[in-house]
């Protein structure tokens, strides 16, 4: 591991809070709230992120950040602007004017749409997916799909944090995946 | 108008679209993803909102930027990163974990509530507002409530497009308002 990799790897153990049977039970959900309140951390979190959109020279290798709603903007759109291109929002159904794609997903016990306007990518656009935790892999398997119907290609997915024993990793199939740090 | 303000006009204008009877007839809805989508105007529009979290010299004024669920994340995180402060959600109803404090507003015909977790500041902290358009102003208002429950205070309120015709001017009370672009 890099040392950048090393800081951030100390930055969510120190700042990523455990908060046990929420939004329900049995379930920990991974607070970056006090992460993002602090702004060293926070750059050098998106930082991090953003080398997956560079090549050899530092110069982006992307030409849009795709992020998912609603937490998922805040690290993807911080991202964009670090990279200098632009950003495209994934949202819930029903949010998002004119014509769109919808992709659906299964969750436990229901289904869950995400949408993104039809002329958001233009032909051939390479995207960075940026999400902060990747769970189960539903949404983000769904948001390549989405990416991939609106002409562009996913380059790589760059998450802050896996969830490794969710299987997520197993269920994006072929997308190149870089996890920040790796939850066992 | 500065130049830049001049280039914010320029880069509106060109790049929100105007979307009728979104989300419900009557209202025209302003669409910024085109805008978000260029990179060169994101990072202009960005550029512009933190100035108003700088001082004389360019030093940051402000300890946080507040940003406001859903698509006032994206530029609110931005300009967060920009300033190199940290960056403080605001959610709807029963998103964010822990001990929070609730706000709520009046809408059309229904009621409204906003939270923010209760440790979200320190003390004394100095806070950036930033959302993407200002319309009757109940959101920014419940918000900045919450902010000074938390033991905050807002130096400032920035946002991209001000509805002048909706009157939020006046509903925000005694804050200080920056809109880059006002349309009325």
């Amino acid at each position: 591991m890099t040392a950048a990799g090393d800081r951030v790897a100390e930055v969510v153990a120190e700042l990523v809070r455990d908060v046990p049977d929420f939004p329900e039970p049995g379930v920990v959900f991974k607070d970056i709230a006090p992460l993002l309140a602090d702004g060293v951390a926070f750059a050098d979190v998106v930082t991090a992120l953003a080398r997956h959109g560079r090549g050899v020279g530092g110069r982006p290798t992307v030409d849009k950040v795709v992020g998912i709603e609603a937490r998922g903007f805040i690290l993807a759109a911080a991202v964009a602007l670090k990279l200098g291109v632009g950003f495209v929002p994934v949202r819930k159904q029903g949010k998002l004017p004119g014509p769109t794609e919808r992709e659906s997903y299964a969750l436990e016990y229901a289904t869950a749409v995400v949408e993104m306007q039809s002329d958001a990518l233009k032909p051939g656009d390479r995207v960075l997916l940026v999400d902060d935790v990747l769970a189960t892999g539903g949404t983000i398997a769904a948001t390549a799909a989405l990416i991939g119907r609106c002409g562009g290609s996913v380059e790589s997915v760059a998450v802050l944090i896996e969830l490794t024993f969710l299987g997520g990793r197993a269920r994006i199939g072929d997308l190149v995946l870089h996890s920040l740090v790796a939850v066992t």
